[in-house]
């Protein structure tokens, strides 16, 4: 009742202003033409459908990690068209239920596909705070809190490396934190690239492991540099870059006349989860003044771990790191940091194009904090709040417990896989990356010949197409070095238990024993 | 009381598991820890408080536009440090609330300081869908239904630019954008550059106006192309490249010896607003075979415009567009396409690099669908989604209606700034920017000589000082191009009515008339 008299007063008021319409290019230019009381209501019917359809939901397992149907058949279930008219409210609440219900729940206990799982709850008010707000952050004036928390937070992070100061950005991306790093290391070598180009200059050459993220390759093409002068270095049989291979290679460039600049250790590869020799590799870079870049993507949380930073030692000799806290750390995507030990302002000198209508020097604040210019974006999201506030949250303490609960669970998986049959691990892992084959009872007793790993390669692709369309889990496979297709379990959220690890194994054996 | 129940509940039930507990490396491993439901609560009192704070007063005029303090006081208003304890969620939840009162309120009808503003009711719904979801926009596999929408929202944007066919992706930025497009055109012009890089080749050149975004700039920095072969093309009184100078650049790069690919055309200057003449542009371009890019981030919006597309008239013989939905359409920071008139797959051989671990060739679906080889990204946002909710809610007639009333908008404001002693435009506007001056009382009767135009050019940043810590409303100001500050003004929400651009034009005089 009070409703329909609150409509009917707004009809008035509309009909009113329509008589003292000042038209302007024939549009009439009172009273606004979105309707704000109507908008609210949206807004709030589909955070109710978010709280209930994936928030609550995200901590069941009787629910499933997906609904998959294959594109063409999808496309039949959503109304995907874009018309001349807007749909009612009711019509869109309906496409939020659809998409809720047709998408992978990246956030259900026993979702393991990729390098980010799970829910954080801190985080995610976080998100939706920064969605409202909509900042960009380029300057102090538009956004004064985020670039504060930024400044916050990379702190901690360089803190966390080793280094006593730094400088950072947070960006789209650990592909893009690789190839700013690249594009700052190639600055440093010889800063008149950035006005001048590499046409004229000799052939700049950069070093990472056989193991490392595809994005080091697409940066050298990005970048300029071709792919050809990616020198890949062996790894050794747990997939860490081996050091004699990198000096061998380093000097093959010299000989060859082209000109080494920069390396790109891993700490965390994407499918081995293995962690290059730091220190060793520190020490070739620092003998032939090459820029040390320790791609930490993955492998960085786990320097918030008094038990396990070791793996990454001698991180703090590096001359900056990537690090993504959307991944171990559940962020939420996209949360990457680079990290850069020079603190001369590089960053700012290799990005900076001084636009006049951004950064301003007669500003009446300081203007050290327009970090714009530092990036090469120039609308920033404001990623490093949602890490914020997961860290105030939990505490340092809470997210090294986090870090050594995924790891804890990763090694009572091992121990499982050791123990069952049918089961074979790739290596013994140093994180949470967990690599192995399930062998189906008719290959068990096959000699491991051709036609073994032949049929073994069809295994995992069957598997998965059937945990898919069951919806029971999600976990990857791939092909990998020579190796047929195998499974790589990742653990990271804390609403994973061991009884999801049992299930996992159980169900792999319950879809796959008939192959 | 149910409550305490509850509680004691749930103290039970982990003194139980703590006795059966399964211990590996020291962490128990029974039940998780992360407490879902004190997790949910917080969600529900964040997004409370983001819906009283934030979404309903975006249409209050009463509220502040910002609660402005400098960066060393702000410090002492917030707690930003990280510690090893977490906080309790009483202390988080008042995070949220200082957070928001001391960010800047972009969304509020006199924020008139960048190339967005206001809110979009639709878009933001989508926004919490894709930050609850937390997907990665790579592979079907994980994102059916953003995959699809992408492919709809693509198709309808290259649709409106005039194009049969073509592919696109969605990225962090129209910066990014332009990259992406001036690599793309790199690797038509010689696709060898992938694989060799530029060293050894020809110097490339590039062309673009003087008035472009400074993006283009950084572009061919971080390409290795190199700022000086960026060739500058003069504009006319109104900001549009002169077609005729081109040509002669052009000629000039070739009789150089140098290797001419790429001219990047503004649709929609950042400061002023102009339109390059397209057609006259694609003509040369056509001539000389080089790749046409137009930078509508911001102008392409008036392609939904039957009354405004004219501006872009030609952009259907462009190779390639970026264009910000975040901008005019209010989609929310980021949403940005690249667009690109090949239909031969130019976008993937560009960029692939066929990780083995996402793009399995084995898959149990049509794998064309995998799209995150297109990209120089691995994780990738779903911004499509939330313009394809706005789009879906206004339809294609309630868009076109935003971008005429916007534009109507700032032609009342061009027609009050003439009609107002003190205010001066410094050109006629094509779009949404409005360029002004404010002459203060005491300049008026002064001859336009250089002390006039030293004087005035302290006028701006004093206003801008003033309106700031009054919180009354936030424009832009800049130098540019030989003239002295100016106010830009940008219309885009359409919570804007007729009585704020009084407001703002009032209040500028009301804070500056004793400078």
């Amino acid at each position: 009742m009070e409703e329909e008299e609150a409509k009917t007063d707004n009809q008035q008021e509309l009909l009113q202003r329509r008589k003292n319409a000042i038209l302007v290019d024939g549009v009439i230019l009172n009273g606004p033409v979105a309707d704000a009381k109507a908008g609210e209501k949206f807004v709030e019917e589909a955070s109710k459908i978010i709280m209930e359809e994936v928030i609550k939901k995200a901590a069941d397992v009787s629910e499933k990690v997906c609904e998959w149907h294959p594109p063409e058949k999808l496309k039949t279930l959503l109304d995907l068209e874009l018309k001349d008219l807007g749909e009612t409210h009711q019509k869109l609440l309906q496409f939020c239920q659809d998409v809720i219900k047709f998408s992978v729940k990246t956030n259900h206990p026993r979702f393991f596909n990729q390098l980010y799982a799970g829910i954080d709850y801190y985080s995610l008010g976080a998100r939706f705070i920064t969605e409202a707000l909509n900042p960009s952050v380029y300057t102090y004036e538009v956004s004064p809190v985020f670039l504060l928390v930024e400044e916050v937070v990379l702190k901690k992070m360089i803190e966390f490396i080793g280094w006593e100061e730094g400088d950072g950005i947070f960006n789209p991306g650990g592909s893009v934190s690789n190839m700013y790093a690249m594009n700052l290391a190639r600055y440093k070598y010889c800063p008149d690239i950035k006005e001048k180009g590499l046409s004229g200059m000799p052939r700049l050459v950069l070093f990472t492991s056989e193991e490392c993220h595809y994005s080091v390759k697409k940066a050298a093409s990005f970048l300029g540099l071709g792919t050809q002068n990616v020198y890949f270095i062996k790894c050794d049989e747990r997939g860490k870059m081996i050091p004699e291979e990198l000096e061998k290679q380093v000097q093959r460039a010299r000989k060859e006349g082209s000109a080494p600049f920069f390396v790109s250790a891993t700490a965390g590869t994407t499918v081995l989860g293995a962690f290059d020799p730091l220190d060793e590799i520190a020490d070739i870079c620092e003998r032939h003044d090459l820029w040390l870049h320790v791609d930490a993507s993955w492998g960085g949380s786990a320097l918030l771990s008094r038990k396990h930073r070791r793996l990454l030692h001698g991180i703090h000799r590096a001359n900056s790191v990537a690090w993504n806290p959307h991944k171990m750390l559940m962020a939420g995507i996209q949360c990457c940091a680079l990290l850069v030990k020079d603190s001369s302002d590089l960053l700012k000198r290799c990005y900076s194009a001084n636009a006049s209508y951004l950064f301003q020097q007669d500003k009446f604040y300081d203007i050290s904090y327009d970090t714009g210019d530092k990036s090469i974006q120039c609308s920033r999201r404001a990623d490093a709040f949602k890490f914020w506030m997961t860290w105030k949250a939990l505490g340092t303490v809470g997210l090294e417990e986090r870090v050594n609960r995924a790891l804890a669970l990763a090694r009572y998986l091992v121990d499982e896989i050791k123990k069952r049959e049918g089961f074979q691990l790739l290596l013994e892992p140093e994180y949470a990356n967990v690599c192995f084959w399930y062998i189906p009872p008719s290959l068990r007793n096959m000699g491991k010949g051709h036609e073994f790993w032949e049929k073994l390669h069809h295994v995992a692709p069957v598997i998965k197409e059937r945990m898919v369309k069951k919806g029971s889990m999600m976990l990857g496979y791939q092909p990998h070095q020579g190796k047929v297709n195998f499974f790589r379990q990742v653990i990271i959220s804390p609403q994973v238990i061991r009884e999801d690890i049992d299930f996992l194994l159980n169900e792999i054996d319950s879809l796959g024993k008939d192959l």
